[in-house]
């Protein structure tokens, strides 16, 4: 009669025993319009208590264990919650354990991807970045931790150059971003139109080719990457997207060919969602990243 | 001022006449989790009254005849229920009518598919199963007639072997299911991904030569296996699933060239959906099965 | 801390300086079914205040001027409100400048053509029709301007000729359309299931070798063409549609290398949608129109 | 295994036996906003099929007939479908049988209250409306028709005078209309802050004496007379309304003590509702309705 | 960073050091119509960690200490569930703690009522049932089990006589609970109108003046007898019920003054509710449960 | 054919001309679980564009001006946000206009009731505050401006004693917040329970006698004051709460009776809203202010 917890039979509540390390970051008021994904990481961890713990094609990950460290609590001071959320990634990055974030908005990657290259430092870094959006602005609705500022930020870091950056699925900009990629043709952008010409063996090969000699890569997936008929509960969807199946095509195959130690998913909105279908497709996709990383480690 | 009923002008209201026989099966109660598919034949045959009886393709169906025997009402002794349910579908299978039936959860294809073999006692049968589930659980939730039990029940039938299974979409599995299947390689899965790698055609191809010298034919479609974003209206959704082209694609090829003669349609869960756009489908998938009995009668 | 008005800041309240009118036809009363298009313009033009000017691969709008006309306010006078439609269409279409209407039910497309043959006499026609139905009864639910009626209105006019008429997407008919069509082979149709099994590019060369000697074309996309995964806020949804990505493929590419001069949205209805998606992608759709427009205009 | 009808055990197929008369009336286009009601008479009869035939206090109600005419099928030429409605009404209205008509808008009310007073020429007449609204304007939305100028309709008919009306409920009004009232201080009025202050037995006896010699009686009742935490589906709620407990005390009492022959209900809106709680709070009263008729017959 | 539990700082992991025992028993299976009262005991729990522990006039609750044993968890073997709720209830009311057991259906009384019995075998034993229904019937839907027959099953207990009921709110009946009434006019019945027209404080004057003499008291509360208003969400809303407001005044009260040991609340059913507000009224209900208790226990 | 703005015809765009001054103040950041309060200012104003001008017993407010200063733009930098509320507030409220502030969540009352008693130096000041909860805790959430915290701030102002302080309607309190009502029995408490049961005439007796020497009044209105089933969209529903229509006695006459310059309206949550009624609530209380300011200017 015990109740199923969140990841089920593949949690361990200890991280040194974890292959993989989760961290909820239940935050978003980066974001000035329509919110929610504060809601996300407490609902994906509901239906993983129903989804088994298997890949698609029926990899069983019963011996692949899972860490949840739980959710970084919000506080109303921003500074303060940045802080803490940063120091949490820290340490779970620097265990060596695969970690999985959970947010939240996307300004939370900007202490998640900072924790990274202070981790990594000295490490030749890698950031792809899932988006409809580039979120390249230097500074949004007055204040340069909106979410739409993520990059930006990242670009500020020393260990983060412009070339190590790549973009998939872009279909949205603003002028700011659009100058700032004229004046860095070095990040690569395969936008949302190129992955249905070209397909998503072209976008896995690009991407292979060019992370070739990189060591160490963050993944981060802004869920309205996919069409809105696939994750309509995001704030602001953008029709002409990827579907759930390309979107785990690609996640599954960049983990287990690249260096990739950190995925992040956000912007899943909860409250704007129906029928929790945004949840479940970042679920998947989650579960694909657990069987790449099992076969990783197992190979 | 006449009410347009169900089925509109192809209703006939005997059996005899009919080319197809319906029947609804309102049962959800093999669920533990989320419930509601004992509302889709209701629902499904609300929407048949707007959407004119014609193929996507324009075949006007106006010379079919469906008969529909509505529903097995529902009471709350199950045993009594799935009786009552199996000698329904003996009656109209033995008739000779092509019979299209509308569940409920998935438990109901159990005494459908008894029904069947019993009919066609001697014949060589096949079962072709949509679902992103296997449902070859052998208990589950304390009970052998659980939805995820469905197609181990009907291996425990003389007239049912593994080889005559196939399995189409699946992309979730208990490690139970996992097991059974090394055990008997006979049983064909073409999973989600193989149907988006390999392609439609490939997967007709796979049947077509399969089920060569079959002799009757029972095709079980647990609506979850398209994609949530396309069937969103279902108890357990898996992202990554096939889209309504795929399915309508698939289905359709199947009753026209193979000796099908049972079509169910299961796991609809109106009140689960969103602006009804699973039933559509539901509904779109079965005017194209009167369709291909249609053409297949008047070749 | 100026309001962000529709269409942003490329918004123009002079006809004279804009190269795209924009027009609301806010009505719903052809259907008797299930409504709720009237609210279409308002609420795509409130989306519009948030999605930057830019087409989705990064071509900047800003140089490009949108005029919007506002709403042709609804009078429960229905002859009086369709002179008016087309009284104020003919004065935009007039203009020279490139019109996109946006409905209402697919009923407002028999005034706006009517305006546009009127507006272009002489010239040689053509109509390229993106529907799940070809709405070309005589007269339904007891009216001639019912929006099963549209092209019937249409073929009704001088200026158009059966042979001028494309239909792309359908995949439901009534018996008399089938009639019709069978009376009238030099209408083209190039239905759902031959736009998924030929592909896009095929019906772009379909159309533009078609209408390589036509003048003056009208696009009229009712938005159930696509899916209803990606258009569930419809009154009649129809399983099996294109996806958003095909459309945004097919629109764009017509309005770049055909003589396009107006462009209508209908059928969208914001309170049979889920998390606006539908809106959504009408929005990203004129957003592609406005960039094909651009282009031809600077080439 | 029959299927359960609207209106269960006491539902009879010959007006002649029938004690009640019912009409559904599934029009709403004479509203320029939020509409819905067109679905009402549709959905209040699918609950009917639920809720047992008996009186809040336990009268069962299986000795009363209850015949149901279905609807008046839409139309889209509007005369011709008030014309119709007019027509059936007075063939009702002319059996004798108390009648119910379910809405459809407001305006629905015009030919009813017509049918009604060329039925019962030289009786003296009132009608009572419930509402929040007096729908008293001459021409809205440019037409006269709209719901919002039934009562100018009626008192344009021969037999109906101002005195002869009283209103129930109103808290929201238009210029225009206050000024009628000034004009014609005949006209009753108990808004809804009355009501609430001064107690439904007040209302009541108000009424009782003031109809006393009155010898035919038309209640017509706008949804929208609740207060929205009890009819949210409604195209025009108001908040400060009754309470459904309130109506039904107000609406019995009056057809079990004066001759009340129609009873309309108008304006519920399934699409805009929640739970339903609008249509199960209009069929209560109907259901009270019933049992007071039951009783007058019964004396 | 801890996350806050269920009842939050009020709860114990031991039933001895508890006041109250809680238990959720998430069977909706004795329905069969619209269900997800089996979601009701989670939600609940879910809700209680954002709720302050204190009654609504301020009594700190921080010295009471509540148990929760969590849920029976379902198997879909319904004997073996009913067995193993009555045998979880034996043992909890067994224990003297005062109890709380949250449904499910109103079967689910079935059990807890046959153990409240067992345990309290020489009491005399009343029973107060809040509902809009009187639950009375002997089969229905084919089995003796339904939610529509608790009452009837209570009466066949040797503890349990006609004399000892009383039911609160109804105003919905079946012709069969009308003949039983008949048949035992020791039941006592305040019917909703009468709870409106009597007021609150007659109601409670009445029961405590029955019950003077009883020593063991079941209260049973079908959230259906609020208005649907109060509690859209259960699967058979009746209008024209008791405000929540009421229904704290009346159950708090009784706890106070009578020897009341357990309460269930029933029928609370979250994928029909709204905004969750019929959760929220349970919850608060149970709120000034607790503060009775308390108060009662510290006189 | 112009469209209708907001307030309608009584809207002025000159702050000097109007009677009546509104600000929105559309930020939601300081509640850390469900949000959607920033969306109300739009919302009720979009709903005033329908609602005619007029109060609910029938004053026609035509001569009523109303300035709209339209929104305080949010900006993600908390401290700068709340300090341009501060001087926009004194800015309106320093005209000596009647000022209706529209939040938002309560936190918005902290600058605006600071704003308040900076323009009022000098007079002695009340402010009257509807919720169900006292929102008098230090910190919460980490932060000082919590919505939790709106009257501990207002307390720390010089100009703001204890004793000028009433709440009515509460029911739901933290243990904090009753530690500081024992150290200050000065601050008047009306809880919910006592509304109910002492009727709205005490309510209002008693804040007449308490505030009779008083000279300037603030009213602060959270809609959670409302039960859940008049106010289901606001972020922290507590059943047991007002009517509507008591909630209209009581502002109005207190409006028309007192010293009131300020009434503000927070926690309005269209998203979290069914059918919009609680904005209709909303903004029907807003239009009785309207109509008691009116009268008193008019006096
Ligand atoms: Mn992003
Ligand atoms: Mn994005
Ligand atoms: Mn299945
Ligand atoms: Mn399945
Ligand atoms: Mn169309
Ligand atoms: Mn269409
Ligand atoms: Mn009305
Ligand atoms: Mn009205
Ligand atoms: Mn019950
Ligand atoms: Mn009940
Ligand atoms: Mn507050
Ligand atoms: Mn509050």
């Amino acid at each position: 009669m015990k109740y199923r917890l969140p990841w089920g039979e593949i949690y361990t509540d200890q991280l040194e025993n974890a292959d993989i390390a989760i961290l909820g970051v239940p935050f978003d008021s980066a974001v000035s319009n329509k919110k929610g994904a504060a809601e996300a990481p407490d609902r994906i961890r509901e239906l993983s208590r129903i989804l088994p713990a298997v890949t698609e094609e029926g990899l069983l990950l019963k011996n692949l264990k899972v860490y949840d460290h739980e959710n970084v609590e919000i506080t109303l001071d921003w500074e303060k919650y940045f802080r803490k959320v940063e120091e949490t990634a820290i340490e779970l990055i620097g265990s060596g354990k695969f970690c999985i974030f959970i947010g939240g908005d996307h300004a939370v990657t900007i202490p998640l991807e900072t924790a990274f290259t202070k981790v990594h430092k000295g490490e030749k870094i890698g950031i792809i970045h899932f988006d409809s959006h580039p979120d390249i602005i230097d500074t949004y609705d007055g204040h340069p931790w909106s979410h739409a500022c993520t990059q930006r930020r990242a670009l500020e870091l020393d260990a983060m150059k412009p070339e190590g950056l790549t973009f998939i699925g872009l279909r949205s900009f603003m002028e700011e971003e659009l100058e700032y990629f004229e004046k860095h043709p070095e990040i690569k952008i395969i936008n949302a139109r190129e992955v249905y010409r070209k397909g998503i063996d072209y976008v896995l090969e690009t991407v292979k080719e060019k992370y070739k000699d990189y060591t160490k890569i963050y993944i981060t997936l802004d869920i309205d990457v996919l069409d809105p008929a696939f994750a309509p509960g995001t704030g602001t969807p953008e029709a002409g997207g990827l579907s759930t199946r390309e979107l785990m095509e690609l996640v599954r195959e960049m983990v287990l060919t690249l260096p990739v130690e950190v995925v992040d998913i956000v912007e899943v909105s909860p409250p704007l969602d129906t029928s929790d279908i945004t949840s479940w497709a970042a679920l998947k996709v989650i579960y694909e990243v657990f069987g790449a990383v099992y076969r990783k480690r197992n190979k």
